[in-house]
């Protein structure tokens, strides 16, 4: 192991460097070292550097006074380059998808699986309040409940998904919506999320699912990948042709998986009575909440950041190939090639990229 | 039976006439007419009186050209004088309870339990679509899914809250809110909503039970009913005060027992990661929902009318004795009173009114 | 309609008779008379020919102090003939399917959505208590609850398994016990309940299902339907064989749908700590329940009758043609050769028999 | 910490030996030495000293060649004297609680809550397969999980009853029985688990509480503790008055609380239709299932050990006081008493003992 490596550091509002960095070492018992092999790009990256996060920085210098920049990316697969002294499920070698989410196993929301909010520094942290994982190594903590050995059989592009898109789409979109055979399902929004969400909601066989976006090379994918109907918000009135589609009942579930009011807004007009509204989107600001006409419907609404524990569930049923994922990979770069991988990413919409790996070798 | 009876019959906005009406008669063979021997005053009838709900005249407009005034009262209890050939679980004579939603238990909603939204002409309906208990007698559809037996053993005054401050409170509140035992529980309003709320979150044992209002009495009188603390929130921060008081942590489920954007803003401020808020309150307006803090702390956030599907329960409950209920009552009128008792209800606070029983003879 | 009909009635032990009967009229104001026109034979039918069910005309005798026969069925499709003064949903002419649970909607038990246990004379009467489908016209109480409207879309035959066999296997096998995306489950028996367990399983994306049986042919067949592994119980020990299909861990799910000690000794040896046995069979006699061995393991057992409230939900899934319904319909009879189907169907493994359909024109 | 303790230590059958043994040293990182201040005797362990576990001496031998004697006890509360370097919530001088089940946190099973069934040498293994609480010091694996901090307002005696008595019987018999507000629950067997099961019930407010037991001592105890009826099965048929104490219909939930034949039957015949059976009772030998009569009746069964994930909130619930949990404790005893508190115990209903405790100074 090298004593410095390549990564990509955050400083500010639009200030991103590819630089070279210390390559990091075991601080805590739990804690593993993973050279990395393949990772990807988050919308949450691009939120970052665009500035929405200023507590990363704010965190940093309130605890040390000083802050150095932060390596992005909370998502990769990897092969284990040394463990702690406490880690017992992996040892150096083995091939390993690293969980964006970190979780001690102890703590008061980690005995109720609200890994998410961890109290002892776990949660999601990498890319984030620690370093992450565009970098050639990334410490994990908590290794032994972070970790997954990555199966033989398992493509090793879907396996990145499986650090953060796939559970988060599952288990804030498809379970907290509570996605039933027979079911009428919208998604509003057709980026990694919704996509992901599309495919994860057929694991329960609703009987019709709505894809809406304003993208119509999007909307031909979430066709391809199991969408019953598709809905262009940006030619017609999503709300009025969600209700027309579902003979003027509305949907059972509606999954918001962009992060602004406008979709917020489809979601909470389109969801009928005793159904419910899964919030996946990351918002920026508040939003206009219809309670004048929502109180009587018996709506269930719900938000929340990614569990990870159906990770393991989802890394079953994806060795089992029943799940188109791979159409979701839409780039590959290298490692050395990240700062175009980034810009590409940022024009998702215009250069038809979906999910975009990078290949460290 | 007379052929005209004694009636609180709406007109309009602010137009309400304690007059003679013609005595209702049997329409469909699942019907019952009841004769009251006790009715109340709910904060809804208060809310058609002053104009909120103008859909009254509309939907009768646009079905009959005409309106002829709406008998108000959706709650009450009565002995049986006729029923439809359908009926098969009462008769004439039992003594029974009128629950204040009706179900044909045949419809999609029905079958899901989702009573409040019957397809078919049930839901909540009396007192608002068609005429009803703030009279002598009442026809109630569906018989055999909206009438309860009153056993000798309970209190019937008490039963009187089994028609839908009970239920309301404990389905929309307290279940749908998921109050287990050890939870920090929040209610906010204590209004007889918010206090059989506190009542009925009791049966699972939460550890702490804190109540907001701005009227010192009401939180005397929750302190009485069970509570373990209480908030002025005409003299301190409410959101402030509840963080101090559950260590910074907020609360498990924060219940809205109000219906306005004051009450709501506390809510959606106190609950904890992972939490709940279930709103019970009616809302006039829309509220400001704070979807960027909120969007990460994985809330469940649930609305809604009584299904009615836990009266069968609650009055097993209260015939047992357990809970203070006779506390809730604090005012009888005679049913020639009706219009002064509705001048006592106007001024709940002043008069120290929780619910008011209109006695028949 | 004629005076009498045609109808396969049961007399007692290995005594039916293909005869002349009194055509059925309405009794009850919720009634409906239905001209069928396809049926279906099912094991409790062979097991009520067998004698397994001396309560049949015990419970006639006890009431009307004779017994005049009992048309067999509980099973089919037809045409609404006639409906009574309350029946709602259905009128003169509509294509319906027949559930085999009725159910007042009014009782205790149909309010907790346990209709099976109807205590207003619903529950599973037909065929059973009162005159069944094996006619050419029945009675069916309870109309609106009872029969459910055949869409255009939906093939006729694929409509009769949605009497019994689907939400049978699907309610009481695989959503009580609770199979989920990647789960690991056994079915013990492939006769047309275990086949329709196997094939409503997938509608939650177990990761395996693991079929056994003793007839190859069956095996094959399930197979062609969606089980990933088979294990024949006659040539090899099925639970050591489960055990190492399953790295020596058994199943989170084991469905029971035989009906016999040996079956159920394998379901319950096969189970995983913290899993659940699921059993549909019909038994005959007690088992052996080894609680000295699974006491410890934290499973869940459950026994049931269907309940019909995912009849809608199967409805929608089987237009939607996702499932290979029509390969459990093995053999097609004409309602006049009904005597020589039920030949064929007691020797259901050298006929290679699964499901037979009786069509009456 | 001196090199030797004293300590109650199983040979084999019947051959139990109070005397000098080396006092634990930490071996694991996760580890932690308490030195103890209270202790009890289980009803296991007299189980164990009766030989009902020979593969306690079979394992070790399997593993080491050689078995000298287990330390028996898995209750217990005392002073933490050392963490090992992976510990984190707790340090010298915490009081604490034992939890009788120790958990990894990461496994399979942990990940599920399943964490009697831990599959990193965790679950229940102290005084069973490494040594136990009734000696001077005793070592807890995964200490952060596995202990729980003595708030001050928590009465020591009843900090003993959460090692194990409470939450065995909320979780494997309230809580997988389902316990509901306004339920019927028989308890059959008033020991300290039935007893603890009838204390832990009330958190649900079930509306009737029918203990049975042979010991009119214990029934009385029943009583005061809120039994709303006693049934003495030495004196007359338990499951026909059960039967007629609920009007013919049995009671929603049958809590097993013994563990042998006799009892299991009681609880399988007095459970009405879509009721539970939670076994907690530890059985020796295989009981008679009567699937011919209760196939039908949907039904749902459950066993299992303690997970231990609702240690917290009991807590939480005993220091708020409303549970008479000292009613339970019936004995006190001085640690080198032990061996006459073992013979008290062992003749519990003569000498009208419950639990139990065993003081160290």
């Amino acid at each position: 192991m090298k004593d410095t490596m390549k990564a990509m550091v955050y400083y500010g509002e639009n200030d991103l460097r590819f630089e070279e960095r210390p390559t990091p070492k075991i601080i805590e018992p739990t804690d593993a070292i993973i050279k990395l092999t393949k990772t990807t790009i988050c919308g949450t990256d691009l939120g970052i550097m665009k500035g929405k996060n200023p507590e990363i920085e704010a965190t940093e210098i309130e605890k040390n006074g000083t802050f150095n920049g932060r390596i992005l990316g909370h998502e990769g697969i990897g092969i284990v380059e040394e463990v702690g002294s406490a880690v017992k499920k992996f040892k150096k070698g083995d091939k390993v998808i690293i969980s964006c989410v970190s979780r001690c196993g102890t703590c008061e929301n980690c005995q109720k699986q609200l890994n998410a909010h961890c109290m002892n520094e776990g949660g999601w942290i990498m890319g984030y309040m620690i370093d992450g994982t565009q970098a050639e190594y990334v410490r994990t903590p908590f290794a032994d409940t972070s970790l997954y050995h990555i199966p033989t059989e398992l493509n090793e592009d879907i396996a990145v998904l499986l650090s953060d898109a796939l559970p988060t789409s599952h288990e804030i979109g498809v379970q907290y919506g509570d996605v039933k055979p027979g079911d009428t399902v919208a998604i509003v929004g057709a980026g990694p999320i919704g996509m992901a969400a599309l495919l994860t909601a057929q694991l329960y066989s609703p009987s019709e699912i709505i894809v809406v976006d304003m993208d119509e090379n999007r909307l031909n994918m979430a066709l391809e990948m199991g969408a019953t109907k598709v809905v262009n918000s940006g030619k017609e009135d999503a709300i009025a042709k969600i209700r027309e589609l579902t003979n003027g009942r509305g949907v059972d579930c509606a999954i918001e998986a962009v992060g602004i009011p406008a979709t917020w807004n489809v979601c909470q007009h389109v969801v009928k009575e005793g159904g419910n509204i899964a919030n996946v989107g990351v918002h920026g600001q508040s939003v206009d909440f219809a309670l004048e006409k929502l109180w009587i419907k018996n709506l269930k609404i719900t938000t929340g950041l990614v569990n990870a524990n159906t990770t393991d569930m989802l890394l079953k049923t994806c060795c089992s190939g029943k799940l188109p994922l791979d159409k979701m990979i839409t780039h590959h770069f290298k490692f050395e090639d990240l700062e175009h991988a980034y810009k590409v990413f940022k024009n998702a919409a215009d250069e038809k990229a979906m999910k975009v790996i990078i290949d460290y070798h």
